[in-house]
């Protein structure tokens, strides 16, 4: 089928060529015209323009934004919708927060166009040969209009309709926040056997946990892939960046009251690890000397 | 190879059938005549006794123990070291402590006695169709006398000579260590998503998070089949037991002074589950009744 | 001096008599005439209405509110604002949102009304006999009109005039996440106390704490007056329940990317004690019987 | 009455003081002789060996140690036992573990000598002028032989006879837990002031909760005095160090099976404090590479 596609990134283009893999029609647009000239190149049909893109897609346009969450999905979509029709359907497939996806629908919905949130998995690679995609929307639409799309672009079994508008975005955010903790329980495990009495090869464990064991998954190849690069991992420090999933993962937890100390523990842990040195150590460092004379190190 | 195997529990059998399989030929032997008699019957050469079964394998004798963790360990070996003899090879294929292992290899040693700690994942169709092992022990004796037999138990690429004695149990430790973190933190999205608004099918969720996701591997999967047996879990209850591997990680993460929040959190909130009710609860409510008048729930 | 309090609850009636005490005029007024009346009796001026309490104040009028957070602030602020003339003065005693302190306080600004925030601590002890207060708003107006209030309605050295408007209920809604801390804390203690090979006696054991140790402190006493009054607390359960100050403690320290691990962990035992069984002890049970044959305990 | 003292550090030198100044004699023995000759010169009497320390002393001998917990401990019971004699008492007032205390009370009982673990809290200036006692013992040596002591040396209410040999330093170690979990409640808390929108003056907001609040206590008043040293605390590093019963109160959380979530995470932000960086920091920051391509810091 024909399709638009907004926002030509790391995930965006690879989903493209994913696509036309598939023998999909691209219809590309992004702010920067060289992603869109690779593209053109590989079969894609280049849009230097909102206006251009709608005239090049049939009705119903289907047109999929894969942009950074937050104002530039409402930028984007400012943009876009004065050239699209009652009846066209716009798909976010970024990691926007659900509640703005569920806000956006509704407002999206007034002016007769069908958005779909999809929350989408897998990293590059997963976008380039086979993703995860949860989709959240109207049923008889995603049925009509977009699942041999989506069947097309995930691996198999890889695509689930999830439910109503924010659905979607929701089984991402939920399953970002479960990644920061399996990512923190893979990493507190190597973090014991460094400072263990043993002496083992990093990536040959990685390897044999990523065959026939209990904890075996795609993290632990990464793992086994990264330790593979640099066997210490001597030459990277050791700050954890978020983007935003897992503190929305904490901040529903809590909204819900769902105890999820392992998630906000594996969140905490990244915030504490952007810092150097932290205000509160300073605070209990000063009430040990001031009860015990136990001695403080000075900067 | 020949070898025996003593402890014919749900993993010990399984192993067995696995060697069987595989052309080996495998002398058995159990408190219980039963599962002996069924191994028997597919294959098996059936040892009644410890003197029988030394009797019917060939020096150096190898003879994999597989029987649960703690005294029962110390007590097979008391009844097995006297019929063997010097340079007869002992498999610990169980979730031991890595220093008790250090310690009976060392004792072993003084007779003669090869000792290796072996820690065996993959569950019970791990056991049967292809395992993970590590292995801690000499390595010249690992190369010449047991790597076949690891070769052919183990799913391809399954295995890992782990480093001296004490090294295999200390991997499976940790590994069992990271496997309450990632069972907790899957755990706690899937409390996210049933106290949400929205309705899943918790089964789809983990059909779809178990191809091409980021957090996609064998505890998806079987996160999946658990589901698809019980859609809503309404016939169990949420009482997490533990076998004692994650405590001792813990305690080893204490002993480095590696941080581990998530393996920790994941252990208190198994022993929580223990408890219908808490003593740190009443203290807490009682506190919130004496400074502010706030209601105790009574008895 | 004379100001006019609404809300005659636990907290504001302590604070009334307390005021009282200081020779104060208290015109009060609550939506429940049997408080209004019990107060009458003890010196307190009553109103039936907010016009009386307006008439009955002189300019810049007093006003206290000591309400429940949330909706019931800003009902109580619709009646009360239209009998308020320019330069009265507005303070909300109560456990309210420094956010929604700060966009009150812009709304009452642009009506010539003067807002504070103020967090009150100590409990219903310290309202009748000497508070601790935390106090958000203009600077001069508090030197001029509000001071002498304070000093006497709180206990020596137990006032704070913190800074601009939100400061009060910033540093309220802190304090409590401290206390959450603290509590949490000291049942762990006491828990670890309950499950030991010793009998304790748990009195004795926070009365000698209480006196001349490193954790002595009001929490501490009210542990000891819980334990005096049920030593084993066998006769309530142990439900924490939280009144939401917590919740925004570690909303707030994810906001602003603090490390929160203590505060953030009590707040999710007390959400895990609400519940009788829990979603996540579900589901890693149900994963343990997949992988490894470990029963499962039947509802 | 008259006693001994072994250990004349920070602690045993105020004890001797705080007891000379209640008309106790106190005859006092170091490694180190300078302490010995300075609290000759307020009254103590001075022993230069074992022998003149148990010469100088009449039977039942009070032999109170304070030194070091660990090897120390038993090192010097060594040195002094060999110069007891039947019926002598020994006090262990020391932050030994309480395991240590009862092998030790048994060993010291099989030659007739009475042993008593003492946990000590309330810092340098409670063992000056008043400090808190938990007594494990004999019950009736201890009201015979001791009581009048402790009553002497503890502030008002500030001993309790704690039950059977253990139990004193069992109080200890929980306390010192307890100590852990509110010393971090409150530097979470003042971390959260110092990343918030607000400019607040610490000293003065310890000072406000030093007086009226729930959680006041003296934790907070050293808070306070740590403020009033270096207002914004620059001068200090935050590393927490810490000198052992934090990490037995969690290691015996785990033997007893308590939930313990707030003491754990107090000792893992210290042993996290100790590193500049952290090797699951880098497994994470080199996951997040993996799969999303996400940059990784470079040394």
């Amino acid at each position: 089928m024909k399709f638009g596609m907004i926002g030509l990134g790391k995930m965006g283009m690879n989903l493209v060529l994913n696509a036309l893999d598939h023998g999909h029609e691209v219809v590309v647009h992004d702010v920067n015209p060289e992603p869109v000239q690779t593209l053109a190149e590989k079969g894609a049909i280049p849009a230097e323009s909102m206006e251009a893109l709608a005239r090049k897609l049939s009705r119903p346009r289907v047109v999929w934004l894969m942009v950074p969450a937050g104002d530039i999905v409402d930028q984007v979509l400012e943009s876009v919708v004065p050239v699209l029709e009652e009846g066209d359907i716009i798909i976010d497939g970024g990691n926007s927060h659900y509640r703005d996806s569920i806000s956006r629908a509704e407002r999206l919905g007034d002016r007769g166009l069908r958005f779909f949130d999809v929350g989408t998995s897998g990293g590059m690679e997963g976008a380039r040969h086979g993703a995860c995609f949860m989709i959240g929307g109207d049923k008889e639409t995603f049925e009509q209009h977009l699942e041999p799309l989506f069947r097309d672009l995930a691996v198999e079994n890889g695509y689930l309709y999830a439910g109503r508008t924010g659905s979607g975005h929701f089984l991402k955010m939920v399953h970002n926040g479960i990644e920061y903790g399996m990512m923190q329980a893979i990493a507190e495990g190597f973090e014991i056997l460094d400072k263990s009495e043993f002496d083992f090869d990093y990536e040959e464990v990685a390897r044999v946990w990523s065959n026939g064991s209990v904890i075996r998954g795609w993290l632990m190849e990464l793992t086994r892939n990264a330790f593979a690069k640099d066997p210490r991992l001597e030459g990277i420090r050791g700050v954890m960046h978020s983007s935003g999933e897992g503190l929305w993962t904490v901040q529903t937890a809590l909204d819900v009251q769902a105890s999820a100390p392992v998630i906000a523990m594996s969140l905490f842990m990244r915030y504490r690890s952007l810092e150097d040195d932290t205000f509160h150590g300073k605070v209990v460092a000063a009430l040990r000397n001031e009860f015990g004379g136990h001695a403080v190190e000075k900067k």
